[in-house]
């Protein structure tokens, strides 16, 4: 996942403060349905404890706002930043990262006194210019830690037996701009230079830019994403023992840990925020790894795309006269509510789709300088890119340009695929 | 730790009421301190959740009182034993002993009016005489639970670097009969035939008979456990550096995790449940592994007793006039009290300590039917007998035929030693 | 496996130099159908190359005997020694016990001129009275490692999939004293007081003393192993699948690897020296862990002896008239041929005999002093004391007192069991 | 590393019938200083016996020539392809990747019996234009196996405390065309559009195409690689500790492993095929892995190049009159001689070049069906693509569009770097 510590744009003051407040709100709001114990707890190393987002998004604030622009602020507690840093080298020790469920102290109802500190404290700069570039960070880092708070306590709640719901229903699901996925379709691209990348006139993270051409042969786009129908076609055609269909890594990979479906499923039914609910056969299939998402598109005599094939087809350049596919539509989170992919047109929404780009640096890329500039480049070995956003990305949160990243094995996101193909 | 599964004696009925009472009590007190959240974590496989502690002791007095012999009670939740039931195949599936950590739900608060409705439900059983042999058989189970209960919190708040306290301090500590460790002394044996094992006239568990007599070689018994500042000499000459000091398995230990102080130290410290302290020298040393147990005997030219030879001792056997020591005696938990060594006279309290003994059954031992008889007997590979009682032990449930067990390298319990030698 | 590092008594000077010149023969016998390939695999941690066997047992002699008595001798090679030293920490550093399988080099031819060398050298000290502990300690130090050798080797040539044959076939196997394993048949002990442990007289390792007392109950020692025919009737019981029968430990061994049968078993057969064999349902089973022995023992409504049972049984402690069992006698390794238990009277020979005493020291027991002092004693936990002698124990090896010692999940020695029984 | 199993052009026949008996003929003289252990022990699983290298190139000719396409061929052993298949799932199952070492039997005499016995019947292929294109990616097949075969036997005699040489020195090395690496230099490019992959006229891999366009930008590629002395600043300036120079994924890497230099790095030597050396400090530095390459990179200010930036300069597309860089050139493997980095010109040779481009599929890429067109695809996920040749590569296998490729953590190739940077 993009790291959101690379300086971004300042946008006008006005809407940042409204920004903030609402996505302060919000994080508190997905929190609410929590016992401090279900905030607490830690399901797996890359799954962090809501509690842990809560408090760390707003160490955020703290250091890199309060402290180092704040004047005279004094940290709330001096021995927090050890347990709530996430990872910047700069700003020293800190909890490993797997032992974050250890944290039963400090308490939730504590953090969010924090919380409720800070936003005071905050309200003080949140008028100040020279602070929006970091203020429009804060909020775009915050969002993302947002999506993760959603998928961690998803993964962490699963780990029970009892299956506990996090919310009643999925009654406020918003299917977005209207479902399609009964038709396929494709969009085609001829060929040629497209433009990729930010351009620098709104907020975006450093691995984004810097915006430069590439080459593309000419290729089509489904203009949906893959469904649970369809993966159970995948999977009743032998998908998951037919060796050649799968990378080696990923043949490997199913084999050690026996895969046989994606994370979350069981018989005709997946685990979601509302606990164990039947599953809709035409909704968007989810919270598969990269591995089964090649290995399918292999079984569909298709290929995921590039990044930049994504990319050049949200941004409607493929056609004379092709609309851009708008960032902010389709299924994506507008409240505290459970999110749940239910498939929709356009290509934002759902689910984050995999490409076959490695997470690799643009032509020209450096990594912003000090502890706000750690990092999205240091994750660049390894991992592949996802485009769009799901139905727990907050909306606004993401663009075209967008780049998400996850290891091949890893699904715990809503993470599902849009085909591609020669043409 | 011996596992309270077979079938003890009847005591007389009025004592059980209040036993039963006061054990349901205690439980309840010992995890006041606690959040939610503090109660739900698990820091490691061989410790449980303090909320699973007060929800498997009541899970015990459901399964194996209230449906086997309660008319037409019914289950609390038909889904909870499955997450309460701690190894007792007969009884079924259940959570994986690793991922108990992963149980919010249900919180504490509902654990605790859980043990509101069987207490109630319990009162109807109190009186009948047929249930005396498993009452007193469920309350040593759950006095077992509450050491348990007081030592993985302990480890599980350990991992918090804000050293968080459960307690306030170290105050009501009670010394017992009062300390001379100051002075080392022995009791001696002249060898011959010792009676060991449970008279079978008070409660006990089946690992502690059949009584049966055993040939002693003449011995002595130190009449104190060794101190911190002992260890701090065992340290300051290099003992965690000395190969030939130590098993061969203990140096693997050592090397492999970098052992160099007993658990809970950092320089003048030690973690307690009211979070560090300033640490005593004239304490007894505690949270060492039988293999520093054992190398630290070895470096003081001494060795660890047999469970042979500190029964006998216990039982006052080695001369004609010598009194038994008082299992009831001694540092031992009387209440919801931070447990702390402090040392004093007796074999007992303070701390559980190692003897050379492998845990293995006694001529004759057969395990008890059925899933109550589950199990001292599975556990008789690998560990090593502990004698004594510790602070955490309620005051009460131990005895000189009473044998604990460990693995040699598992240090969490207060665990210490008493040295023997030849003569 | 017992480590014959404690001094010995010296044996007259003669014999010695026989048994000297035997050994060393019969060490270069056994690897004598081993290509340069086969002497240097390894196939896991406990196992040694035999390569690496040869040559450890030489540098036992050039160490112990050469470079400490021998005036003027020099090292055959100053860097071998790392090589070749097992675990003496007193002599230094050493390859890691898992990397020998990479010591390509030397050569088996090499290490075969080393043998010369160091022989040749060897008959200089022969006929000195003060070597002769040190030698007789050699000698037994080489029987030792011959079983380890022959035991090693097995375990290497199963792991691939050719099945290859180091023997031709078993025809020069000696069954001993004539099988009776058709007819069940007990030995029986009236209990009471039984002398215990070497007496001091002829050679013997440092764990075999004290001789002391040890009490007995009444109990009776199965007159044969138990055998193939069986444990197949185990296995079809659902042995291997029934939680109730195992040790905790056993079951989650069993579960982990999924074990359904002794080491070396495929459908009617077994490997053998000779490669893959039809399996005799009338021979003793070998190849068990001491958990399937444990297991075997419960479901047969019997149990192990201990140590001490099984030494009063074979040195004829039991009744009056009753002669001690002959060392000497069963189905023992007498050359170069490939061991097969086979079945025979007495307590010797066919496979070691697990107990169920835990390996402990002797009361009053004290390891010798100095490298050679190294040591019996550093093993002395979690381990189990095996009696008897195998079919690939060199024959004059063992005796009522050997305790061989192995872990209770290890199975790749030739070890099987006989059962006791309370009367 | 390119798995050369995708169907290749034929050339001409005559020079591959020669082409195949030198190739036959090398492999034979990399093994002939290893002894029959040398050659049968494995030190990882990332690589293979050099038994297995001799034996897995036979059973390719068996395989895939002389049973399909000889007539009445019959299978040397019929048990040895499950030995000797590597990873063709089409081909059945195999023995598992790390247990190759257990291999003793066949003995290295009797593989080389097999070789002769498969050149035999080879010849009447020989000659068959139809079978052309399978001879000559069998011929790419067995070179690619050559510098696996001298890369893991480096590796394994590594693991030998005595530092085994296998040849004598390293007098026959080429240092090709003359070494610069004394003065920095750049090929500078202006950016466009670069054509890259194979152009179909000659051998190639699947994976090398198809030939396609890429758009770069402006950037300079040093003239040379970087060298040891280089290296030795780097960690002199504290490379190894500066968490801030590293990927996330490299600086786990680096702690878990205590990474402080090189592989086959101790003091001022390297371990070589000629044992321990005197490292030369103008020499290039190999055996890095991609995160220690990266984290020089960063240190220096500069970069890795892109596999297209190396492939546009290595074809000289940057000027209108810069020369190819010659793939036959530089310091690479011309017969059974120790292979050894020197430092030469040319873009070829001395060491593979890590850039930082994922080992991703080019567009329109699909894998050629059957067997043998496994898979160069199946290991697109995680790997960094490498370029150039090492001087353990055999001279001619190598060209402008060949694709290594390795996981970011390995570095027991001849591995190594030449910087790149914007302009
Ligand atoms: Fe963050
Ligand atoms: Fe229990
Ligand atoms: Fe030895
Ligand atoms: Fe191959």
């Amino acid at each position: 996942m993009p790291q959101p510590e690379a300086a971004g744009r300042a946008e006008d003051v006005p809407s940042l403060v409204d920004a903030f407040r609402r996505t302060r709100a919000l994080s508190e709001g997905l929190a609410a349905p929590l016992s401090d114990a279900d905030a607490t707890i830690q399901s797996m190393e890359d799954a962090s404890p809501a509690k842990w987002h809560l408090a760390h998004t707003t160490w955020f604030w703290e250091t890199f706002l309060l402290r180092d622009r704040g004047s005279d602020y004094r940290l709330y507690r001096e021995d927090w930043p050890y347990l709530f840093n996430s990872y910047y080298e700069a700003e020293g020790e800190r909890v490993a990262r797997g032992r974050r469920g250890m944290l039963s102290r400090p308490t939730l109802a504590e953090v969010l006194d924090w919380r409720a500190h800070v936003d005071a404290a905050m309200e003080g700069l949140l008028g100040d210019p020279e602070c929006a570039p970091l203020i429009a960070l804060g909020i775009a880092h915050e969002q993302q830690h947002q999506e993760l708070l959603l998928t961690d306590i998803k993964h962490a709640l699963f780990q029970n037996p009892l299956g506990p719901a996090m919310w009643e229903g999925n009654d406020s699901v918003n299917p977005g701009e209207g479902g399609d996925l009964g038709q396929q379709g494709w969009h085609s691209h001829p060929g040629g230079i497209a433009m990729i990348g930010q351009d620098g006139e709104a907020f975006a993270f450093d691995n984004e830019g810097p915006r430069h051409r590439v080459l593309l042969e000419p290729f089509a786009l489904s203009r949906r994403l893959v469904t649970n129908r369809e993966w159970d076609e995948f999977i009743a055609d032998g998908g998951y023992r037919e060796a050649r269909l799968w990378l080696s890594d990923g043949w490997a990979w199913v084999t050690r840990h026996g895969v046989e479906a994606p994370l979350y499923w069981r018989e005709g039914e997946q685990f979601t925020h509302a606990g164990w609910q039947p599953r809709d056969p035409e909704a968007p299939v989810t919270h598969i790894s990269y591995y089964e998402a090649d290995a399918f598109a292999t079984w569909a005599g298709a290929r995921l795309p590039t990044e930049f094939e994504w990319e050049a087809i949200a941004r409607g350049q493929h056609e004379g006269d092709a609309p851009a596919h708008n960032p902010a539509g389709g299924n994506q989170l507008d409240g505290a509510s459970p999110p749940l992919p239910t498939g929709g047109a356009g290509l934002f929404g759902d689910c984050w789709q995999f490409t076959r780009s490695a997470y690799l640096p643009y032509p020209r890329f450096a990594p912003a300088a000090g502890a706000v500039g750690e990092y999205n480049g240091k994750f660049m070995s390894g991992q592949f890119v996802l485009k769009g956003a799901s139905c727990a990305t907050v909306r606004g949160h993401s663009r075209a340009s967008y780049r998400n990243f996850f290891y091949p094995h890893q699904r715990w996101q809503f993470t599902g695929l849009r085909l591609a193909r020669d043409i």
